[in-house]
């Protein structure tokens, strides 16, 4: 949850009827780049290497972001503008407070179309945050788009059923999720270092857009696994309702036209729209299923093995762990 | 085929027995963060943003590589450092043109194990570029990891069996391709915008490492695909043999082990060797097949089709090749 | 729909808490076999070559059915004992018209879980068809086992929860459908002719079994796909229960231990339950998807283009079908 | 290997240009209906149930088939007429006895493209057959069709170039098999209780046929999965040149042709060629993946842990075994 006021303007520009688009997933990225920690994800790195969270930043906003995000969770005292909570009751309250301050409030959950916080329907939970004086709501990470794009129609459905108004945003996985179950992509057996063959195409990403536009939602961006070039999809696939393209586009023909100068007639052939779109990339893993089936060992919500732990487990706790995993593949 | 003194000492490295980490895809990562254009694939970026350029040369740098690569090819007229060559006989003379100026040079080939330079195959185009006077051969590109240490290992037996003495090098995609002809990933449907799916692991990628050193092959590094983590992988691989970490693993637990404290205990079992180094990961695409039929539509090399072209080609001249790929879809 | 006397005992045989088992698919196996058309589907092979079904009778009789359908449905106007309906409401007044006549009733459903009849759900459906006199109720074809399994779980839960007392039956098919929508496998692009790679294999099967049994249901049985060695593996696996092996199991060693001998010791190594209860077969088919899109074309039920038509489709109506099969591809 | 004068005619036939439709898998059929005990395979049912044999013969007979091979291998002393032979010598030596008689020989081969027996090629192999006597040379069993059809190819080619003449059989297995060793399908994982998923459709079985066919192969059957249907598809596709179908074909409309009077008319569009040539199936089984790694533990041919045994091994001898499986795994 943020005051979305970090930068100027977002309401402004969606009561004008504006998209704006989001930025992409920095820690992921930035793991990749070698300057985040999976496991912790903490954001160091903003103080430790400011050039390569400047140089990620640059990018976003070259494919077309109108937003940035500050990299700063859980980073300092003044500055903790995004927070987790389970229950709906915290978000509201919090909601509240930040009313308070007078800014622009986006809530955001994390929750599939049949999900819900600790029983709380995900349109209920809409409502509730409206309500509580909610600018925006909508639902970010865990998902992938078209899950979460259908989540977010049920929230519009529930609050406009309600009599109320807001705006919708979105800010999904770049990573396929049709396995999950309601705790999302981080009990998929995958999770977080063998994600690679999930990850979505610029295809999916234009197709993603469009769902999202079609269905009202105008806050639209990504999270975990977004790559700039996803960040330019979603621009470019809603460069005609916007009426630009973003800058990062100068190094990109539009659904893959930068082919037709290749050698080969067959690569030269899929310079088209009717091409990429239609494609059902092969994964190159014949030895691999194309589902996984999520862990969870039956453990429920509120159990005390899922209590935050201040210190790393130790060789002797893990060990039960393994032979438990291994016992149940 | 770029002369291997770019950065001094490679050699004397390569004959001290240590092993060289190579670097990643320049193109490919400089594409996805907005820089480069897929198709013509230029180098312009150097000069238009050489801050992107130095960042990414400075993640690699710090998840491993010893070499620096230019980032530079086709981009001057005195600095022409990589040249492609499609008969033996070219990659032959400019390795003796370059062995000339006195500096080490490395020649590699993009080929598979049972690939061929125009009927030469593998081990004898090996001889005979070792013969004219290359320090170092190797392949790179076009293949996956395993079929490129696959095709180096030929080229070592053939050229030990003549009695004769190289160092040997492998820089392969970091797209798995089992499913390629010999032209390699460009006739895949997905090339070069859906290649997402085949993308290797962090964890593949230490196999590769390992299966490559094991091959006898001391410069290893990447090409297309490869990612600043997907270097981190191979220096942490050979860590115990080359006797220290890279710096970015300050930000990388080996083996998982950065989750030993996540809440979830099914993700804290997952902080082990055995779990990643066995997973099978799923594509979360089920509607998507395995492997793909690589396209090639019946022509050979030398065909007129496959001359390089000066300018796009127009939509006139595009619209039969539309036609036919559909037709032998 | 039958009247589950044609064999008699049925009843005194659940009620006396015994496990009966079903018969398997005739119409699918004797397609295979020759003797039925796809696409009519009429069982005329009863009276043109007797021999061939009387021979299928046998197999499934030997590989442990207790149970016998006649092989009569739409052939003669006084022997109409299966018959399909739409609605609940003719379905409720057909179970009143056959318990009039003094025999025990057994009312089957083509539903999924989630399915229901013209809007009205499972559960309800089975407590309405109890109400009528339907001594036992429960689902045949359409779905895979565990999606009937689940859907039969649905109706014994209502059944109860309203008071009421009933025996269960299921009656699956032999494909795997994890990919259907509500109208079941009809949709799915590979129906009828290309279903063989969701075959169930005789290890699924006995997995079903128990899963049947555990769920309650006592009338465990098979629909289309159902081969003889299907039920076998029904009436091996609910062996303990029952006391006895079916004749057919003179020629199976549970649990694959036939293998014993094989000269291969990795061959031999396969003799075991714990090797073929978690075996994951591949498909061999490395260019298809493990999923399809059931087609629809939006239609639904009650749509003019869905009325039964008495004769073949001519050319000329079939035409713009095709077109538009090959333009939603 | 058998005599192929077990029907009269065969020779005739073939040197008149005619195509022989061969029969399909008895033991594996006959082990589907719950006469033949995997393991073993042993043909006792011709004594047991001479019924249910009887009427497997009908069924490949109305199919379509031409000659109906004897369900005797094994089975008696003066009966002998199956035989298998590891050695070219053997297979040489027994087809020179056989010709003795004065009856047409057939030589076939369990052989991969480029498989060998213990050294010799597939080509070599023939020509030694040929100049033995045999009169038809071809593969069976163990590999998919198109594996076959490339084998028989390579045998047509070294024969011809050899300056001799021969007929060419082919009896592949109904399996698809690429992932398939030089062993075959023996040592997939799913051998041999759950190779379902990769039975071939008929559709494939009219692409085997026709390829089949264009390369001069003549015999045309089945082996090892082949049921009455698969043989029918074979006779349908070479109806033209053929001159008739077969009588089952009054029970099929010829690429699914009977459906035209479907009520749905999504499946009424699937009532052409067009449809079912390019189908690829779905498997409905999204945790498999689409290939298997063979097993062999590394075992090469004449190791003592391949001797044939004359009895079962027993628990204690299976042990290590199933430790040694679960390991490789």
């Amino acid at each position: 949850m943020a005051p979305a006021g970090a930068k100027r303007g977002i309401l402004e520009r969606l009561n004008a009827g504006e998209v704006v688009i989001g930025d992409g997933g920095f820690v992921f990225a930035l793991e990749k780049r070698g300057y985040v920690k999976a496991g912790p994800w903490t954001p160091e790195a903003a103080a430790e290497h400011p050039e390569a969270v400047r140089q990620l930043h640059r990018e976003f906003l070259r494919a077309g972001a109108n937003v940035m995000q500050t990299f700063t969770f859980y980073a300092s005292d003044d500055k903790l503008e995004n927070k987790y909570f389970e229950h709906v009751e915290e978000a509201e309250w919090a909601v509240q407070v930040l009313k308070s301050t007078g800014k622009p409030v986006a809530a955001n959950m994390c929750i599939g179309p049949d999900g819900d916080m600790h029983g709380v329907s995900a349109g209920e939970c809409a409502i509730r945050l409206v309500k509580a004086g909610a600018d925006i709501v909508g639902v970010n990470c865990h998902f992938d788009p078209l899950t979460c794009v259908q989540a977010v129609k049920l929230m519009k459905e529930a609050v406009e059923k309600a009599g109320l108004k807001a705006h919708y945003m979105v800010q999904p996985l770049a990573y396929h999720t049709p396995d999950c179950n309601r705790q999302g992509f981080i009990d998929l057996p995958e999770f977080p270092f063998a994600l690679e063959p999930r990850i979505l195409t610029r295809w999916d990403m234009q197709q993603y857009a469009r769902e999202a536009y079609d269905a009202g939602i105008r806050y639209i961006g990504g999270c975990c696994g977004f790559e700039p070039y996803h960040i330019r999809a979603l621009a470019e696939e809603l460069a005609p309702e916007r009426g630009f393209l973003p800058t990062a586009s100068e190094k990109h023909g539009p659904w893959g036209t930068g082919l037709e100068m290749h050698t080969k007639p067959w690569v030269r052939a899929r310079a088209r729209r009717e091409y990429w779109e239609k494609i059902r990339p092969a994964s190159g893993r014949p030895l691999c299923p194309s589902m996984s089936k999520p862990d969870s060992w039956g453990v429920t919500k509120g159990h005390s093995d899922l209590m935050q732990q201040k210190e790393a487990t130790s060789q002797d706790q893990l060990r039960p762990l393994f032979d438990k995993c291994s016992a149940t593949q």
